[in-house]
C-alpha cells in the first residue's frame, strides 16, 4: 500500500531473519510438541486444541515506552514480554499454550539482539507454559513485539470448564491478592536511583523477572474461585476494573496489603504507594466468599492476603476504598498506568 | 521497565480508547457471537473452538512501510490489515474465527481513525468470516498495527480434517493460481502516477480492497489438493518458497498466466513482470495432481488457471523456472518483496 522499492542492505533481510528466528521456535519443541502440527514457515501454525473452550490474549511492548533498547536488557525484556502474556492466560484460571510473535524490526537491528530476546521470552514459556508456533517480521522505525497467546480454561470443583472474569465479584466476598505487591515499582525507582544492594537487588530482579501466577490461578479456579484478574496497572486500578465490571464497591485495608521487607527496607513509607499503585507485578486480584477462601489448600492459602472485602452493591458501585490503620479513608498519590499517557 | 510516569494530554487515554473502541467489536456480534463467552474487557477472550485442530497466524503493518498515514485511507487500511490475515487462513484451506487486534498509537490519533479503521477490518471479516475479540493499546512514536487470527481447517474428501501445507508439492503436479494477478501492483503504479480512468480504478480498487480466497480453499480440500498458499509477496518468490519447502522443481509458462484486461491496457508488457513480481494479489496458488484438478467443480475451475507443472524432484529442486512463450528462459525484473529490505 505504499512504495516498496529494494534497497541494497547489509543487514538479514525479512527471509533471512526470518529463517534464522524460526530456529528459536524449534528449540522449544521439546516441550508440548505434540500439539504443533505444522509449525513456522508455512502461510499459518496447526495446532491441536485442548478443550471446547480457548483464551486468547495480545499484549505488545514499545520501545521508550515499556522497555529502552539502549539497556540492552534483551533477555528480560522477552521474559517480560513472554510473562505480560502468559499472566493474562493466568489471571482467567487457564493454562498457555500457543504464541504468535509479531516483530518489528528497526534499521540496523542485530540478529544477536534478538536471539537473546528469544531465549528470554523461551525460558519463560519454558518455566510457565506455552511455545512459539509462529509470527510476523516486519520493518519499522520504532522497535516493537507484539506477543499473542492461547490458552486452555481449567476444570472447577462441578467438573465444568471454568474461567475466573472480572464481573463475578459478589456482595460479602473477601478480596485477596497473592503477593507482595510494588516490588516490581519498586525495582524500577532502585534501579533509576542508581543504588545497589543486596535487598534493592532483589526488587530489580523482581521488576526484570516477574512470576505469572499460573499454577495459583489453577488452583483457585478448582476450588471454586470464579473472579479474577492479574494486577499489571497497580492494584486501585485494576480493582477497579473488577468493581466496574461486577458493579460492586470494594474496600481494602492498607494494614492488610502484602509487602516485601525488601521494598520497606528500601523505600520506606513509600512502599505501601508503590503497592497501591505501581504496575507489572503480575500478581493475581480476586474475590471469593469466604467459604471458598477457607478451603484453599493449605499451599494456596499460604501464597495469598486478605486485603479487602466487596462492600457494596448499590452506592459506590465501580469504587475502591483504601482505609488507613485508623480506618479513615486513604488517598493514594497515583491509581495506575495509563498506557497511552504514560 | 522504561519510565512511565503520567503526563498531561487531551487525547483519550488508554481506557477511554479502549472502551471507545470495544464498540467496534461489539459490532460484529451479529455474526458467529454464540462462539464468544467473554469479549474485549477482560484479561483473555474466552472463545469456543470448532475443531480438534487450530489455525493460528499474525500479520501487522507499519506506517511508511505497509500504508501511509497521510493517505488517510483509514477504511482501506483496516481491510487490507484484515485480508492479510484472512487470506493466510484461506490457503491453509481454513475459514477465519477469532481476531487479536494490537494498536500502536502514535501521538495526536484520533479517535475517528481508528472508528474508520475497525469499520474497515469489520467488513472484511463481517466478508470473509471472523470477528475481533480482544486485543491491547499501546503509545508508539510509529503507528502500527498487529493482528492475529484463528481459523478452524475444513475437512478432505475423505472426511478427515486437512489442510493445505507448502510441503506437499510432488512431481508431476499442476501448478495453479486462481487469478488474475498483478492487478494489486499495478493499482499501486497506476495510484502513484497520478493517472485516473476506469480501468486505473478497478486497478487501484485491486490494490485498496483485495479478496481473500476463503470459499475457493475451503473448494479445494474438499476435492483433495494438499499443497497451497496465498500469493502475498510476488508469484515467482511464493513458488520459490512451495519449491524449497516440498524440495521440487516448478516450472510455469508465462502465456499461461492470469493477467486483468486492465491491467494489460494500463501498463502493457509490463503487466507480465507485475504479474510474477507484485506482491498483494492475495490470490491462491496451488499444486495438485492432474486427476484432481480435472475433478474440480466447475465454478471452480472456472476460477483458477493451470500455469505450471512440478517438473524434478532431484535437479533444480527449490527452484522456479519461467518459460515465455517460445519456451525460453524469462528472467524476471523483479522476485518478490522483502518486507524488512523493502
Amino acid at each position: 500500500m505504499a512504495s516498496k522499492g529494494k534497497k541494497e542492505s547489509n543487514r538479514p533481510g525479512e527471509f533471512e531473519l526470518i529463517a534464522r528466528l524460526a530456529k528459536f521456535g524449534a528449540a522449544s519443541e521439546l516441550q508440548g510438541s505434540e500439539t504443533v502440527l505444522t509449525g513456522i514457515g508455512d502461510d499459518a501454525a496447526v495446532v491441536s486444541t485442548f478443550s471446547d473452550q480457548m483464551l486468547l490474549t495480545t499484549d505488545a511492548i514499545v520501545d521508550g515506552v515499556h522497555f529502552r533498547s539502549a539497556d540492552e536488557r534483551w533477555f528480560d525484556v522477552g521474559w517480560k514480554c513472554a510473562v505480560s502474556n502468559i499472566s493474562d492466560i493466568a489471571a482467567m484460571g487457564g493454562t498457555p499454550d500457543h504464541a504468535l510473535v509479531t516483530l518489528g524490526v528497526p534499521p540496523g537491528a542485530s540478529v544477536e539482539t534478538y536471539e537473546d530476546f528469544y531465549a528470554g521470552m523461551n525460558d519463560a514459556f519454558k518455566n510457565f507454559g506455552g511455545r512459539i508456533v509462529g509470527g510476523d517480521v516486519v520493518s519499522s522505525a520504532t522497535m516493537f513485539v507484539n506477543l499473542a497467546l492461547t490458552g486452555h480454561p481449567s476444570v472447577g470443583p462441578d467438573g465444568t470448564t471454568r474461567t475466573l472474569t472480572r464481573d463475578e465479584a459478589k456482595l460479602g466476598d473477601m478480596v485477596c491478592v497473592t503477593g507482595p505487591l510494588g516490588s516490581s515499582a519498586g525495582g524500577l525507582e532502585v534501579l533509576l536511583s542508581g543504588l545497589t544492594n543486596p535487598s534493592g537487588q532483589i526488587l530489580i530482579d523482581r521488576h526484570f523477572r516477574p512470576t505469572p501466577r499460573v499454577a495459583l490461578g489453577n488452583a483457585l479456579v478448582a476450588c471454586g474461585v470464579r473472579c479474577a484478574m492479574d494486577i499489571s496497572d497497580g492494584l486501585i486500578g485494576d480493582l477497579e476494573k473488577i468493581a466496574k465490571s461486577s458493579n460492586v464497591g470494594i474496600t481494602i485495608d492498607i494494614p492488610n496489603i502484602p509487602l516485601a521487607s525488601e521494598l520497606i527496607f528500601m523505600v520506606g513509607t513509600s512502599a505501601v504507594d508503590l503497592a497501591l499503585g505501581g504496575g507489572e507485578d503480575y500478581e493475581l486480584a480476586f474475590t471469593a466468599p469466604e467459604l471458598i477462601v477457607n478451603s484453599l489448600p493449605f499451599e494456596v492459602r499460604n501464597q495469598i492476603s486478605v486485603i479487602g472485602a466487596v462492600t457494596s452493591d448499590k452506592q459506590d458501585a465501580g469504587s475502591v476504598r483504601v482505609l488507613d490503620k485508623d480506618g479513615g479513608n486513604y488517598e493514594p498519590i497515583r491509581k495506575g498506568w495509563d498506557h497511552l499517557n504514560g
